[in-house]
This record gives C-alpha cells, sequence and structure tokens, in this order.
C-alpha cells in the first residue's frame, strides 16, 4: 500500500494529556482519536493491528473446536431479569429503553443471551460439549475511564462460554481453552503469565488469568522465578498448576511456599480471564436437557475473556523504545516498509515498485512511503508506528545498487545488494506469519 | 473442519413466522436465531458468510483507496446537535444517557462522527482527497422490524465518506465508489443493478442506489431491457448513465423515452446507496481547510453505504430453490462438503480425510460431514446449507473407487476416479476464491 494513499495522521508531539506510554504512543502514531470520554475512533494503522488480533484469536478458537457467533449488542433486559443481574450489575451497564419503552442495555458481557441461544437448540448430551465464542464491542461505563484503550468505556472483547456434561468434561474444556489461550498469546507474539485467580464464591481452582507483565500495570503479581524460564507455550496447565504464580487477591505471604529469593513480583496487565462457575447460568436460567440416564441436568458453564483492544495497548507497554512502538511480527500493521528516499529518482520509484510487488506476490503486507518528504522525516515515522523491517532505497543504492535493511527490533542494519534481495528478505522473517 | 465440531443447527419445519424465503432458510440453515424482536444472534454458519463479505468489501474499499477505520457505536449527542440532525432524526435513532447523565445516541450512521476525525487531522487541502470506511453495528429503531435480517434493528453496514477539494474532485471520488460498488459485487457474485435514485435537496445526478433483483424486494425498478445484456463488472458510470434505470421515486412516465416494449419493470432489494450531499455536514460542522489560494473552505463531501447483513439475505433471495441456499462460491460458508456416508469404513474415513487435508493445503475451506447419520440426512443438510461443492464417498467408493460429485447449482452429477481427483476438483472452481 502507498502512504500517500493511507490516512495515517502522526502527532509531532507528545499529547499531554495521556500518561501510559500505550496510550501516548496510540495517539502519536495515529492508531487512534479520542471521540468522547472513554470511547476511541480507530485510525488505519490502529484497524490493520486490531485485524491481525482478531484473525490470529479467531482462527486458534477455531482450531481449537470452538464455535463462533454474533450476538446482538443490544441486549433484553429480560434475559437478565432470569439471572437475577439485571438489578445486581449496578451503574456500569448502560441502560436503555426502545421507542415502545421496552427495557434493553448495552451488552457488558454475554452469559445470559448465549445461555439462551443455548437452550433454543441444546436439548441432549449428546450435543455437548459446545463452546461458544464471538468477538465484539462491549460497554461499560467506568466511573473514570482513563489511559486510552486500556480503560475505555467501549471495547472490543473476544468472550467464550462452555456447555458441558459434569464437572469433569468442564474441567477438561477449561483446559482445553487455558492452552488455546497460550497458543495464541505465542502466535501473538506475547510473553503471557497465567496466574491463578479469585474464583469467587465457586471456590476450586478453576480461575485464571493471563498478563504481560508491565511496569505500569494495574495488577501485582507473584510468582515462582524458574517460570521465567519457561518458553510462552510450554506453560501448560498441570506444569504451571505444579508451581507458585498467583495474582495479588490469592497471595498470602503466611502460606506461599517459596522463599524471597525464589519469588518474583512484578505488574502486570491483564488481558485475559478464564473462569469455571459451574450452574449458576444454567439453572437460574432453567437450561435443563436430558442426560444419558434420561434425567434431565443443568449443564456446566464457564466463561473465558480476551481484551482485544486493551491487548493492543498491554503489547504496546511491553514493545516499545524511545522512538516509537516495536511490533511483533504477526500483529504488524504492515510487514515491511519501503522507503524510497529520492522521490524524484526514477530508477529509485521503479526498483521500490518491483521489490513492493515481489513481496505483495509472496503474500507479505508492505507499505511503500512515498511521500516527498526529507529522509528523517521517512525515518522516525517507521520507527514510530513500529514496522518490523525497514528497507532503505538512498544513497547507497544510486552509487552502489545497495539497499539498506534495518532491524526495527535488534537496530541491526546491513547493506543488501539488490540482486539477492528477495531471499535475503525472507531470511529476516522470523515468524510464520505475513 | 468437522461439523461434529461445529455448531450447526438446522430446523426441521419451516418457521411459521417467517414470511421471506431468505428469512426462513437462514434460520433453517442454522445460520441466525432471533434474541429479540428486530435483533438477531448471528450462528457460525452465518458467521462464515458474513466474514467472507466482510473481507472482500474492506479488500476492495483498500485497493481503491479508502482508509479502513472503526468509529464508536456510542456517539455523543454534542455532534449530532453541531449538525441539526439531533432533534430532526426522531425515534428511529436510540437516545441514551450515560451514568453522568450526558446524551448518548447508538450511532445510526455516522457523517457526524467522521466530519469530526477529518476534522481534527486535515487542515490542508493538499491532504484531500479521503475517502473513510468502516463496517460496523448499527441500530435503526424500526417502528414494525420484519423480515429477518432484511429489516433488523440491528444490523451490519459499510458506511463511508469522502472528503474532497471541489465539485469536480467530488465527482471523481464519486464515480471512483460507484466502481468500487461494482467490482465488490461482481466478486461477491451478485447480479447487481445500480439505479438512479433521489438526490433529495442537493439536486443533481450523484445518487444511485444499487440493488439485487427479487420477487420480494421491497423498491421498483424501471430500466432500459437492454442492460440485462450487460455483464455486472461492465456496467461503468458513463455507461449507465446513457441508459435509463432508475428507482421508482424517479420514474415519471410521462418523460420516460422507453416504450413498453424496450422497459422492464422489477422489483429489488436495495443493497447500496452512494450520496453526494456538498458542504452540508463540513459547513454545519465548521469543518474549514487551507486551500490552495490560503482562502479557506469548506470541503465537499458523499456518503456511501454498503447493507452488509442485509446483503446476506437478499443474496438468499436471489439464490436459492426449493432444497436450501444456492451461495455463490466467494461467500459459501465452505466451499466443498465432504459426505463419508458409511463413517464405520476406516477405508472410507482415511480417503476423506486424504482428500480433506489436499484440499485445505490448497487453502479452500472444507467442511467434513463426519456424523453418523442416513445419507439423505446428510444430502439434505449439505444442500439446505448451500455449499457449491459436494463430494460423496459411498457405495461407489467400497465397490469400485469411486467418488460422486455434485455441483449444487447446477445438478450436475459426475463419477470421480480417485487418483485423479484433486485435479478434477480444482477444475470445478469457477471463481478464484478460496
Amino acid at each position: 500500500m502507498k502512504l500517500s494513499t493511507l490516512f495515517s495522521p502522526v502527532l509531532k508531539q507528545d499529547p499531554s494529556d495521556a500518561v501510559l506510554v500505550s496510550h501516548r504512543l496510540m495517539l502519536r502514531s495515529g492508531m487512534i482519536v479520542q471521540s468522547a470520554t472513554g470511547l476511541y475512533s480507530w485510525l488505519p494503522m490502529g484497524v490493520r493491528v486490531l485485524e491481525n488480533i482478531i484473525n490470529i484469536v479467531a482462527q486458534k478458537h477455531d482450531e481449537f473446536g470452538c464455535s463462533r457467533m454474533i450476538t446482538p449488542i443490544l441486549q433484553s433486559a429480560e434475559l437478565w431479569k432470569e439471572s437475577g443481574r439485571y438489578e445486581d450489575y449496578g451503574k456500569e451497564m448502560l441502560r436503555v429503553k426502545d421507542r415502545h419503552d421496552r427495557d434493553f442495555l448495552f451488552g457488558p458481557t454475554n452469559e445470559e443471551v448465549m445461555t439462551d441461544v443455548a437452550r433454543k437448540f441444546i436439548q441432549s448430551y449428546k450435543q455437548l460439549p459446545q463452546v461458544f465464542y464471538q468477538i465484539t464491542w462491549k460497554f461499560r461505563d467506568e466511573m473514570r475511564p482513563r489511559f486510552g484503550i486500556m480503560r475505555a468505556r467501549e471495547f472490543l472483547m473476544k468472550d467464550a462460554y462452555s456447555f458441558d456434561l459434569d464437572f469433569e468434561s468442564a474441567q477438561n474444556t477449561y483446559k482445553n481453552i487455558y492452552h488455546c489461550y497460550l497458543s495464541i498469546f505465542d502466535a501473538l507474539g506475547v510473553d503471557a503469565l497465567p496466574v491463578r485467580a479469585d474464583s469467587g464464591a465457586i471456590g476450586g481452582n478453576l480461575s485464571h488469568e493471563f498478563h504481560v507483565k508491565a511496569e505500569h500495570g494495574e495488577s501485582t503479581l507473584y510468582y515462582d522465578s524458574k517460570i521465567d524460564d519457561i518458553k510462552s507455550c510450554d506453560k501448560n496447565f498441570d506444569l504451571m498448576e505444579s508451581m507458585y504464580a498467583v495474582a495479588d487477591e490469592k497471595h498470602i505471604e503466611e502460606t506461599c511456599p517459596l522463599t524471597s529469593d525464589q519469588i518474583t513480583v512484578t505488574k502486570g496487565i491483564e488481558i485475559g480471564h478464564i473462569f469455571y462457575f459451574g450452574t449458576k447460568y444454567s439453572e437460574s436460567m432453567d437450561f435443563k436437557i436430558a442426560g444419558k440416564d434420561g434425567q434431565s441436568f443443568y449443564p456446566e458453564m464457564g466463561s473465558y475473556g480476551i481484551g482485544m483492544s486493551r491487548l493492543v495497548a498491554a503489547m504496546i507497554e511491553a514493545n516499545h523504545d524511545e522512538n516509537g512502538i516495536i511490533w511483533p511480527e504477526a500483529v504488524a500493521p504492515f510487514l515491511f516498509i519501503l522507503m524510497p528516499l529520492d522521490m524524484n529518482s526514477p530508477e529509485t520509484i521503479s526498483e521500490c515498485e518491483k521489490i513492493y510487488q515481489s513481496l505483495k506476490a509472496q503474500g507479505y503486507s508492505v507499505l511503500i512511503d512515498d511521500r516527498d518528504e526529507r529522509p528523517g522525516v521517512k525515518f522516525s515515522y517507521a520507527d514510530l508506528i513500529g514496522i518490523p523491517h525497514q528497507i532503505i532505497l538512498g544513497k547507497d543504492f544510486k552509487e552502489n545498487k545497495l539497499l539498506e535493511y534495518k532491524n526495527r527490533k535488534t537496530g541491526e542494519r546491513e547493506k543488501i545488494a539488490i540482486s539477492s534481495v528477495d531471499e535475503w528478505l525472507k531470511s529476516k522473517i522470523t515468524s510464520s506469519c505475513r
């Protein structure tokens, strides 16, 4: 894509009202702009990152046997009265009346709606297990929205709901989603830490949060330092359950088995939460199905969330430097940026076009900075928006037919002869993503 | 994907309350289920179709130089007070108060929000032209929601907004989007008819609707019968403007240049509308930018919509038979369905798996009906959900190593030897889609 045809406004100065680095960088790099308090519009560079995350999350859920849905944003209050949450939810729930004066709400979560879908179709234990998921915009009327999209009122969330025959089966489903999450975060290039979390009134050990470690995280995490040596996708349920890793509300110093030099205490941003809650909703909404023995039963349920828009901010908190964002390849808005420095040189333009077409043909996303701007403007733009692989056609190209390559993450620079550029560039891509 | 792991509930009987065939078939084939009046949940088979449409529409808009955004669903009433539409809009607009008693609304359309984004970033004529688009859920509180998703309250819409220097440039942008739409409908496999529509207070000829011809359409169209011979993607702006093709409100019998045997009168479903409206919003919202001569000016604007969820229903109205839906390849939830009739034959299962893996490796979407059901159940399921290419491993496979192929659209049946199945199947795919 040519930058001249893409709306990609960047700010020259740091916005004064942004405290978090992710908020500051998302505004500066033209990913988002505020529309009203706690409400943001996503601009093309932000949409591209969000879409990459959506695609990976959806694909992994499909692979792990989940079924994709889209439930309406506006939900009937009737369903929430059945579950008893309509009165309980408080002011974070945005309540609405339609033209016929009927009560609705802007969905903050979807246990009721999904249980309602399930009870319309599932009559027998033979149809279980089922996991329904969706990736949709939700609304919570936060008292004090802040930190940009990290704590916005409207946010994109992946939520999933499971229905199982009994506790054993529910536990298997729970572990399956736990591993699905590890696989997602690994594919995204996110180093996620699963920790045991409060399981509320249900008790037991089936509540986990997934965190990105970050200086400005809102949560405090306590975990066995040995966990830092385990590769992201190797943090499987059974291994992690054998080690100490908990969110703040679960940490009790007196009973913690680790000594102070065995434990790591760090701040984290919560990006996922999985939770088993038994028959809470199936019972209250009278979702009963026929069991093996002919007796009817209430299915066991769990819910599983990933904060999709918040994840964008969390990834920036964990991946940036003083010049801007450093995107992992899998979610970068573009994998490559081509910077022809002399827009008046037909040779530069034509070589640039050749490389562009070749990379495109291989399925890679490529941005050409075809603006008539100074080299410094192009360099700092590429660093700010965080493109992993940067290719410069400058003085060395005109004099020696050499391209300059810069790796955004490592800072590594190399000169490449044009004849070998294709193979060489491919060798730079570390993940299997496009 | 294995059908046993996908939530795909089909109804045995026609739902009694559905009048339109598209509504009936979407319910029967498990694409949607009603959540409340005019509000639907989309089930996996529906989501897959919708996602295919979204991807094609987005890709074409990108190709035509448009910039993708996501604006918030909840909009501040302040913006609508600026444009003067807050009071005018009437009861179709869903008004909401947040916890601080501030006025918001659930966006029915986005001229104000997009103009607000533009005025925050565009200061000079050099930044024009721009076309912003998004694909998001919108809400109109219809007095009488009906016909399933065809006239639902919550609906998915692609809306685009253009900003131009002057009328000439605005006209070029308008034609560009007109051609983008032709290209989209062609790629989707939709035979769309562009007709001149009412341009309201602005006048001129820059308002067009795009229709799918359908017996139960809500609009009446009048057009030169010769147009039926023009291929979908050849209906370019200049050619179509030279011919007579209008929506009902633009048809005046007295001045119509066609005789009764030259004209076709038909019913149509509106799936797109493009509209030039000059400086209506830029003026009312005081979006002024610096021109070439240093004088400031109000940009010329237009808006461009495609009813994404409604398009699903329109496509079914135009593509079905008594057995179910007939999806065009580009939007089909799966391109292939494999039907092993004997689930107890290891040879059948293993051959099925081989074909599945081979088609998947080529990037095609494939569903295996791995349920232990009677052949008749599998056949009618495949026809109902409308998979274009059906491959049966039945008696002929066990006896003679032959597969049976059925084309959903033409009804064509053939026997294929297993050794040549790969190449043969590829030859059946008429579009370039996967």
